[in-house]
């Protein structure tokens, strides 16, 4: 039997080829409105999977654009009554559905006092769709199952799209455009998983680590997993795990590590060889041979991949891992128990 | 045998009291600091704990000064070599022991670049305390245990006070002075919490939620809990949970709730509902009676605390089942394995 969750991860490298396409010039108009207005920084507000999109943007903003990211306090405006001051912010709310009413506030507030708003959404229709000055819409299509996987790679290259035309840079539109090809080389690749799943069938539940651009990568997969396999799965960056909760890593527990080529490749390095130390089972997304091949599960990227672009696809191997230890334990990945697709949580 | 930890998380009252004798003259000084320059946004950089207090200054400064808070990203500074725009910012480095690398770099880029920068360390004399323009000093005393919970809690205190300087408000300095005493009855009350340790010495795991100012809370609980008992246990806001990670929740799943009066209290009972359908094991701090009775676990704080101020109680029942459930189970909670005081990481 095919899952949804199957199919749309599938799908995800044909969704992203079609919203460069026919979403370039949208992005180009919003880069020219975000320009003449100058924002100092950027907030976003944003749930779940949509979160984790807002923490790639943090990176990506920070870096290609030297603007400080937050990620919002959405309860300051709909539960203490007290936005902050968005004046001299670009303010972003990114959802799926465009129905979240938090997000929808946050971006009220900003438009209300006279900030740039920006909504990210698969329905511009929406609440959210309305509420924004400017809207980007991700093109997804449909999304069937209740674990997200296109609408959080189409948020991503959204961003990534974004941040190339406000640099207007050629370049890394270019860069942006081979990605549909990587992507299916990552589907691909992780076919072979599913040989691995019978021995992570029980446990106690994982830690994920990734660092810069993939620490968005580390929350995303243990989302996924937690909520298709109703096993506790936490992120972390290697520091922070490293000052503390490294504590809990005993022989045997499982730790994937989101570790493709890059600056932070190195620090990724130290914190597996301190985790083969203490005997972690090590699952490791990675482009390079040699990394690959201190894993127990050899999560396989292209080769080739700017960094910045790299979180498109070394998300996969954790959804397809996702989806095929759900369906090895006998679990239904499309209708996780006791979750809806929108949480209309105030 | 009393541990260094126990010892610890007594003295806490002790150390706020004399924080705030000692410390209101340089909080006054660098607030005024503060004002004179307008900061239109904060950056702050930390690791681990100091992280979570910094969590709560993005509720804090959101809701009293209205500034945007961003938690910045060290790896731009010391992997990417990035440093995003800082001259707009406040940027804060906390860290007890002053001595973390990367957020002594997210400080130096603020000050390089002509921005105002502010240290919170134990150590004024150490590196961050010396990279940064202006340093408010913790004034914990040593702490000998790995697991941090003084040099916590005065850490909040330190940001509060601030808070309360900047807006020069003298009614929350005496509300600030009121703490300690209820600090203490709050050490006293979690006495009693060693009667419950025995039926929570198996389990698969914790999840902890808070929101809004107590978000912070839960991050800190669930790490006291992961440094001393090598269990899993992940933070939450109730939004964020329900937005997937609830799948996990089974019978018998234990969700530790911080919820004491305030504006997210309503908030916290529909979840703590929610959680109760799906047949949870709740852990709940509270000062309301009522919510106290729904816990398989009550952890009793004072009444009449104002929620901004609350963090200061609402840890040191998690502070002090984290230190009975360790010793219930035969470790030692001073030296958790494979941790270090200082993390150095770059």
């Amino acid at each position: 039997m095919t899952t949804h969750l199957e199919r749309e991860i599938a799908e995800q490298p044909a969704k992203i080829e079609a919203l460069i396409r026919d979403g370039l010039g949208a992005a180009r108009d919003v880069a020219a409105r975000i320009r003449g207005h100058g924002p100092r920084f950027v907030v976003i507000a944003a749930r779940g999977t949509s979160d984790n999109a807002a923490r790639y943007a943090k990176y990506l903003f920070g870096l290609r654009q030297g603007w400080v990211t937050a990620l919002a306090t959405p309860s300051l405006h709909t539960l203490y009554g007290a936005a902050p001051d968005l004046r001299d912010a670009l303010t972003i709310g990114i959802s799926q559905s465009g129905r979240s009413p938090d997000v929808v506030s946050v971006i009220e507030a900003g438009r209300g006092q006279g900030g740039l708003t920006l909504a990210i959404t698969n329905d511009p229709s929406s609440t959210l769709g309305k509420a924004a000055e400017t809207v980007l819409e991700q093109r997804a299509g449909p999304e069937l199952s209740v674990a997200a996987t296109k609408t959080y790679t189409t948020q991503l290259a959204t961003l990534a799209m974004l941040s190339a035309c406000l640099s207007d840079d050629g370049g890394a539109i270019d860069e942006l455009r081979r990605m549909p090809e990587r992507m299916a080389a990552t589907v691909d690749a992780a076919a072979s998983l599913g040989d691995h799943v019978e021995r992570y069938l029980e446990g106690p539940g994982y830690f994920t680590v990734g660092r810069g651009f993939n620490y968005s990568t580390a929350f995303e997969i243990a989302l996924k997993v937690k909520e298709t396999n109703y096993v506790i799965a936490e992120p972390y960056s290697p520091a922070d795990l490293l000052h503390g909760p490294v504590a809990v890593v005993e022989a045997g527990f499982p730790v994937l590590a989101v570790a493709p080529r890059g600056r932070v490749a190195a620090n990724m390095d130290e914190l597996i060889a301190k985790l083969r130390e203490r005997g972690a089972r090590l699952l490791i997304v990675a482009d390079d041979a040699d990394r690959l091949a201190q894993a127990d599960v050899p999560m396989r990227l292209p080769t080739g991949v700017p960094e910045w672009l790299s979180p498109l696809i070394s998300v996969i191997p954790g959804q397809v891992w996702a989806q095929k230890l759900a369906v090895a334990r006998g679990f239904d990945p499309d209708r996780p128990r006791g979750l809806n697709k929108v949480t209309l949580t105030l």
